[in-house]
């Protein structure tokens, strides 16, 4: 009975680690598709996120059934109620890539951002690459030391984030339309919370190794 | 036993109709503090939200106990993973509506949003507390009858989320700075996905109930 059980539990870490890679692959696409202005690149983002949905239903499916079934306490039932929160997360990861190529479809075919913000936001998406990495190299194999440069990296995208507002700030009416400022502001913003969904699963493997639920566990920003 | 177990569960049920009446008297007190520019609502709202933050891992040290102590099945079960699910969104809800009075302390003494906008922003504001409050009475007394009136909601929430960034297009540059577009884009932002998780938390009530656990509660939007 015991050895099922942690077939299963392997099982359902293996599905975080999955979708995990989705996510990544979905914010490496979505960078490319704003970097290089491809419409084809972003549509199958969009159409992509599906299976990122329908795996974070399956990941809680068995968790239930984990639950229901085998009863888990102490570290087993920590896993479990941690693979509950990190897969909200790691669906709204997917979700926020799929809005970055969002914004490539909808103007297209001018490009989603003006040329003085190309570098910055490849800056962003770098970062985000980085953290998304990060995190399922720590959905992997858990460890506590990959979450301080997980929070290092999450620094980085916020700081990126308002240096966005700073050009923002300093650019004049004729260098960029007032739809052009939005779709930075919303672009920068999705970038950040990516960066902040990633926090939020390295504190959830905090938990689950340390049992340590602290308040910002649930809410990194 | 049984009979513990029971009361357990409804201090559970409990606990999430008091965090979400906090997150609605967030919302509320934002809305107010942005139409009336006032500092301290806006910090008092800002203060306050280290207390959604404490229910919510209340919450979740409650749930993982019961789990734990009581190892439920069924629709015992459902509830308990539910509360795990929902608390993200309302503890969210609650990190929205303090965004909203952060961008009247960091504009303060000037406006947050411009005059063109107030209007709008109303009626965001205030479909946003109808939707908090029809959460607050599904929670109270669960019943699948307030789960379209909550989609119906927000639907009107995204129309008017829309329709700011319509406003936006139609500005002239004297009219509005760059700082002020970004600001009402992030703005209407918070309003939106303050609803996006009104509808998922309806949608989990929605599992609790009848067990259907379909990929759209894990992600409304």
């Amino acid at each position: 009975m015991r050895e099922v059980f942690t077939k299963e539990l392997e099982a359902l870490a293996d599905g975080l680690v999955d979708l995990g890679n989705l996510a990544v692959d979905a914010i490496k696409q979505s960078n490319k598709a704003l970097a290089t202005n491809d419409l084809q690149l972003a549509e199958q983002v969009i159409t992509d996120d599906a299976q990122v949905n329908a795996n974070q239903v399956e990941i809680d499916r068995r968790a239930v059934e984990l639950l229901a079934l085998q009863a888990p306490v102490a570290a087993d039932l920590r896993i479990v109620v941690a693979a509950l929160k990190m897969s909200v997360a790691l669906e709204r990861m997917g979700d926020l890539a799929r809005h970055i190529s969002a914004q490539v479809r909808i103007r297209y075919p001018e490009h989603a951002i003006p040329e003085a913000f190309t570098r910055i936001f490849e800056r962003m998406g770098s970062v985000a690459e980085r953290i998304g990495e990060s995190m399922v190299e720590l959905l992997s194999t858990p460890g506590l030391a990959a979450v301080p440069m997980i929070s290092a990296l999450d620094e980085e995208l916020d700081a990126l984030h308002l240096e966005v507002f700073t050009v923002i700030a300093s650019l004049n009416a004729d260098q960029i339309t007032p739809s052009q400022i939005a779709d930075v502001t919303l672009l920068a913003r999705y970038y950040e919370r990516f960066g902040d969904q990633a926090v939020n699963v390295a504190q959830r493997v905090d938990y689950m190794l340390s049992g340590n639920l602290d308040s910002d566990a649930s809410s990194a920003e």
